[in-house]
């Protein structure tokens, strides 16, 4: 390329840049600024064929057209490019030894079920019953008596109790710490399940490759006084997905022992589960200081 | 930002591009690698916050909801960022002498009526006649006959034919050049008009301190065998709004002089318009060899 030429598509996105100069707003200003330099740079680079561009138009249109209450294409669009973890990363930077945060995902709901310590989650959802147990504490190792912990997971058929249309809630609760920052409750084993893929994302995967599965994993919302709010996930050592998770949500901190237990097994609460398996797994959670 | 931190954000990024590696089409791969990486580095430098993700999600979710067949928000999108602009520059790089390429728009419509030689587009659309001429060249000023040449603008009050919902055709049309590769139309002067501005890109546009005015122009579109086919406009010069097109569409080269001649001037093909005034501007169109 003629540096005549380099220089007409330079000068274009300046005069971009500065046509945002007059914003009343200085993060706007910054934010759209920004946006111009690295879109126009992506289209110079890849030289960008007009063919090209009508498809991007026609991909944003049709994400657009899918998208409604309970569908939400562009944040699907967003995962599977890794923005939305990037910007989980951005906004929760490694504090000393604090737990890690991971996407939110599409399928945190208000309203859960208060569960008492101890209880069960699951509503009924089918699954392999599974004791989740732990400890949330500040950074130095002081426990944390009543935090709020909520917690969130699909059922064995990949599916979450919103995504089935009915009004069931399953699979999803929350409760408090006890004294000694201690918590406890039964859930299921989670699996892997895909992310929907029957629109505009879901071409864009199976053209480039990629599988729609999300690596197991159950969601955590912690949050207490004075702490920085954790939103995360844990994850299943030993699952074939972990590597290729298609949000990019893993991250090695998070991948825990989910121990099978042998048929018989006395359960740590007493409850009996005649001849099921079952399965146990430990979460100590570290919370960073509000900032 | 500790190197830690940094560490991390960018292995995520090659996380995400390494994702598309087993892409079969070897073109999507790379744009979709470049798109990752500049999408991350967007979010890395301005620091997202997750409320500005979230209105970036919403913001996206209106552009789509506002788009149907007759109103195409992503397009404006692309248009208000420069990204169509560069797009065009891109692909229309500069070639000696060749007449310089603009955005083709959303107003461009199959079907315009053939017009002759010296006839009128303007179909009765409102606004001041306009005889406009020129030549269609090759880059060593050889006459191209037989050129095809479409032009279309907005009637004086700022409007394209296919905005009024009805089936009217005004202000646009075809014809070719002669022998000697000349052209002659009456047509309108052209007048400003704003881009649509009642939804989200509006907003946006609003929220920047920036118009949605586009400067005034006349549409070209230009086509002929052994040729690259031609897509620009011409603007008047003088026009206050030349330096803040709201789509980024205006270069130094397509500015003309449109000459006001006085009411009672005689017209070059003696066309009587009485007391009218009228105006009469040269466009000589220099086509670059088809590559
Ligand atoms: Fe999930
Ligand atoms: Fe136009």
């Amino acid at each position: 390329m003629s540096s005549e030429q380099a220089g007409r598509e330079q000068q274009l996105t300046d005069r971009v840049v500065a046509s945002f100069d007059a914003t009343a707003d200085p993060r706007l200003k910054e934010v759209m600024g920004a946006l111009t330099r690295h879109l126009h740079a992506f289209v110079r680079e890849v030289r960008l064929t007009e063919a090209e561009w009508q498809q991007a138009i026609a991909f944003l249109t049709a994400t657009g057209h899918i998208t409604d209450e309970r569908r939400q294409e562009f944040i699907l669009l967003s995962d599977v490019l890794g923005a939305s973890m990037q910007t989980v990363t951005v906004n929760n930077q490694a504090y000393e030894n604090a737990t890690e945060a991971t996407v939110v995902g599409p399928f945190f709901v208000e309203g859960s079920p208060l569960i008492p310590l101890g209880g069960d989650i699951s509503g009924g959802a089918p699954g392999e019953p599974c004791w989740v147990e732990g400890t949330v504490t500040d950074t130095r190792g002081a426990p944390i008596p009543n935090a709020r912990i909520e917690v969130w997971e699909a059922d064995d058929d990949g599916l979450y109790d919103v995504q089935y249309g009915d009004d069931r809630v399953a699979a999803r609760g929350h409760f408090f710490t006890d004294a000694e920052g201690a918590y406890r409750f039964w859930a299921i084993v989670p699996t892997p399940y895909p992310i929907p893929h029957d629109g505009p994302v879901g071409r864009l995967l199976a053209a480039t490759g990629r599988s729609p599965m999300r690596a197991s994993h159950l969601h955590f919302l912690v949050e207490a006084a004075g702490s920085r709010t954790l939103v995360t996930h844990i994850f299943v050592r030993g699952d074939e997905l972990l590597d290729r998770d298609s949000v990019f949500g893993v991250r090695d901190s998070l991948v825990k022992d989910f121990e099978a237990q042998p048929p018989g097994t006395p359960t740590p609460d007493g409850r009996d589960l005649g001849d099921h398996r079952w399965t146990r797994v430990r979460f100590d959670i570290v919370l960073a200081p509000e900032v």
